[in-house]
């Protein structure tokens, strides 16, 4: 096999082997295939595309450049839950506890944030010595114990991805269906589950902006799914506002600690009950996803899910005493309020915006290398189609940095857009895919 | 400008500005901007295409990226002829005395030959003694007592499409109308001409084999030429089979030799007259092509364009003896001849196998750095729709090379096709354009 043949092949339109793409992407993690003809095969693949079999067998190879994780001393059926991202997505500290205390196993593998969004791990450490950086034994022994563990990506999973995931962001080959689908499906198979939820976000704070984007990718990760003989669902859900109201590290834990003792945050609720409904179906715990849903509440109601999100801390290391009084948390040095200048009610957000007025506040990074302060964000009050007062509180900023409260004030107000007509509030879950 | 957005408008399809094309050139000559985005750049740019004025814009760019030839010291017009390559093509050889001898001034700059191709560089330099490597003043000194010269590209002309050249035949990018013209007309403009004459071969032996493609080629060509004001003509030619019968170096000077001294080669002398016609013509030496045509006829039969092919030799310190008597070049090894083993007509002729042949038996290189035999290579006898009788002379070949001899023969007879029935031989211009 000769590297410029197939790039050519890609170039014209042609569907590579198997065999042919694991002699580009072993070849491009092995050194032997350089990095500015891998830069051209990813171009080629953004505009020409990928097949199914093509995409299934890029996420194999993927999945092969490291190590699969052998979870077959962990009884039950695993199941993990994969969002594209979003602000103010804190779901999965909710549903995990929920579908571990309904009896399947959630051996979770989150991201760091970056850019607009905000990353599991970092919410997570944000409480005070939670580790997030177990080996697999500890890995597997937790899973045992508590029926959920919350780990990062280690660097035995899946290197091709993240080697290629570099190259894509600085030669704009991010933005492709089943060059994403690799992406996320290495990482996720990695793990060694049996099954999968996908939360396909769509609108202004997502990654895919158009609901056919979405759709498609959504399509993509099933079919990938699928073709490695995993149980999946997809639901495509909206993300043209923050999801429920809390957005910055700390803030969403607080807000997810909320959820789980019983308060109705209602999109983040329904939400994370839909998904941990499904994975408790999947997980044949229940007949359909609707008593999933029945049964995710009333572990909500009767304690159990918290409970379980207090025993996960403590298996991870964290400080329980900041769940059961988050009011204890440190406070940022500067809180400053944002009120309604008129009446009306609110029409749209750009919800990227919002995103990154909350890194602006410090609750994100830019590059991998910026340090989080886990205390900073926002609280963001309204929903689109509710009422406004003039003098209404809509947004509440929590931040050490005084010189970025007036940007992230204007960032924010900017992308807020009010109307006197009456608008309806955008249904939470678009579609539903299995 | 950052490069990624660069590269992801060019993926979108949209075009770029002179700005942003010089932005990503110019930042790859200096190291600014990697091989890797530079790369995906050029896949982009293959893929989506460039526009005429982006095409012009990257000429340009790749054009000042080193020096431009002052040739205002030069009185009179001056001007040049492109051929995109094929196999037996001499015309340089041919129609640069006759157009010098014409009146007008002919600063010609040439290639050297790579795979089946070969280059009018190492066809002079079978010359003992011919000097390609003339500096500036030199250069400038023989065109004005010569009114020719003919020399190769220096590193100082357009740097930035030997990098960029170099990057595309790596990642299967070379087959682009829009960088093919950019590496073409940066090339020809550097030399400081007022006009062009093109020749741009199509079919079997052609880079561009079908003729839409050869016709699209001519048209951004002259499109560029033009957006510099330069004056142009594009001929689109045949190349389903040699030009003439001698390939190989040496071998080709000889042909040069005898159709210079009025011997009828008919397709190779009435190639050549017709594109020193038309250089005469754009040269404002006769009224039209035709009459260029006609000049060009009159100054082989008068002998001073032969005497003009002596005096350039002389002056670029070439023997010129075996130019007066070309039997006495020594001679190769081994002489093989190919014989008809039945009658019946020439009808298609794979010319890229009968380079690659030639290449076998010494007279070509695979890599720029192989060294070439300059006595090798094969005289091909039939034309397309001859007749042929069994026992027919078909091919002689050249070579100090024993063990290739049998394996170039293969090669020659694997590809010549034919047939019982009488075919046309095709036309030798397709296409005049401007």
């Amino acid at each position: 096999m000769n590297v410029v043949s197939l790039i050519r092949k890609k170039r014209d339109g042609k569907a590579l082997t198997i065999d042919e793409i694991g002699f580009l992407v072993n070849g491009y993690v092995e050194g032997k295939v350089t990095d500015y003809q891998f830069a051209a095969f990813l171009m080629a693949a953004y505009l020409r595309g990928l097949n199914k079999w093509e995409t299934s067998a890029l996420t194999s190879v993927m999945l092969f450049s490291g190590k699969v994780l052998d979870l077959s001393s962990i009884e039950g059926f695993k199941i993990d839950k994969h969002s594209t991202g979003g602000v103010g997505d804190k779901t999965s500290l909710i549903l995990a506890p929920i579908a571990a205390a309904a009896g399947v196993k959630v051996p979770m593998i989150s991201g760091r944030g970056l850019g607009h969004t905000g990353g599991t791990l970092d919410k997570l450490e944000s409480i005070p010595g939670f580790r997030t950086d177990l080996d697999l034994d500890e890995f597997i022994s937790v899973v045992n114990s508590c029926g959920t563990v919350l780990i990062g990506q280690t660097k035995d999973i899946a290197p091709a991805d993240k080697l290629i995931y570099a190259l894509r962001d600085v030669t704009a080959t991010v933005e492709s269906i089943p060059l994403i689908t690799g992406s996320i499906m290495s990482k996720k198979l990695a793990a060694g589950i049996d099954g999968l939820v996908l939360d396909v976000k769509t609108g202004s704070g997502a990654f895919m902006k158009s609901l056919d984007d979405s759709i498609a990718l959504a399509k993509s990760l099933i079919d990938t799914a699928k073709s490695f003989n995993k149980k999946v669902m997809a639901y495509i859900t909206d993300m043209n506002q923050p999801l429920g109201n809390y957005i910055g590290n700390f803030l969403e834990v607080y807000e997810s600690v909320k959820v789980l003792q019983g308060e109705e945050v209602e999109d983040l609720k329904s939400l994370s009950v839909t998904l941990s409904g499904a994975m408790i179906y999947l997980g044949d715990k229940a007949e359909s996803v609707e008593e999933g849903i029945e049964i995710s509440k009333e572990l909500i109601k009767n304690g159990k899910a918290f409970d379980k999100f207090v025993e996960i801390t403590k298996a991870q290391s964290g400080d329980v005493k900041y769940l059961h009084n988050p009011e204890s948390y440190p406070k940022s040095k500067h809180h400053e309020t944002i009120y309604a200048e008129k009446d009306g009610y609110l029409k749209s957000v750009d919800t990227y915006e919002i995103g990154m007025a909350a890194l602006e506040l410090g609750a994100g990074r830019q590059t991998l290398h910026d340090k989080i302060d886990f205390k900073a964000g926002l609280i963001f009050y309204p929903k689109i189609g509710d009422k406004i007062n003039m003098g209404d509180k809509l947004v509440e900023l929590f931040t050490d940095k005084e010189d970025k409260i007036e940007s992230a004030k204007q960032m924010i107000t900017g992308v807020l857009e009010f109307t006197d007509k009456k608008v309806e509030n955008p249904a939470l879950i678009k579609k539903v895919l299995d």
